[in-house]
């Protein structure tokens, strides 16, 4: 099946790596537990533990990266959910067969170990999901 | 301490109630386990499970309540984010004393049988959060 069996986690765009920080410890009461730069995306990542998800501050590391667009475009806040199913790849082709239109024709790697694909906003009403599963 | 313990639910601000339940049923592989309106809010809410969280769908009742507004300016997408903590009233004055914003003074009756509060956006770096309590 390859439902989603979590929210994985939940990708927040954010300006200033230190406020935001701040603000998220915090609120979370626990700081970060890994940081961790995707040169492929331009950002930073910044993790917590919140139950059995994640929530996931992404700090832009050059002006024309994804999420440096986003927070240009929206402002800070939200930036997608992601799902944990039990492979991203299979997750993937039963969504496309649904009609679900794919940023990725496949999973690539992710931050902190995953293999990861984003569905378009434009089909799952202006939510970015992301499917993310472990490596194999 | 009155931290968050897990992502409560995420509240997806949608247009069309039975369009958005055929997209989140065939992502979630899974049904709608309730819906509930909560008419002070001039909302309807649809819930799903995933894992130890919840995904709401909200659907404007009436063309003047925040949902619709949510909608008219931002398009549709994710509204909120509601943490579970132990006592919502407990989890404001923690945060209030740290300086967070809150929309409300003080936790009021919500959806599914909660005691709910939000912070307001621009204390959490553009991010709606609600804070949510099982009732006493």
């Amino acid at each position: 099946m390859d439902s989603p069996i979590k929210i994985e986690h939940l990708g927040i765009a954010v300006r200033n790596e230190s406020e935001a920080k701040k603000t998220f410890s915090a609120l979370l009461g626990c700081e970060p537990y890994k940081e961790e730069v995707v040169e492929s995306e331009g950002v930073k990542t910044i993790f917590y533990r919140v139950g059995e998800s994640k929530i996931e501050l992404l700090v832009a590391t050059r002006p024309d990266s994804p999420v440096a667009k986003f927070i240009e475009k929206r402002g800070e806040g939200i930036h997608h959910v992601a799902f944990g199913v039990g492979d991203a790849n299979a997750a993937l082709q039963r969504l496309g067969r649904l009609d679900f239109s794919a940023v990725n024709a496949e999973a690539k790697n992710g931050a902190d170990d995953k293999l990861i694909a984003f569905l378009h906003p434009k089909s799952v009403h202006g939510v970015l999901v992301e499917l993310c599963s472990d490596k194999p």
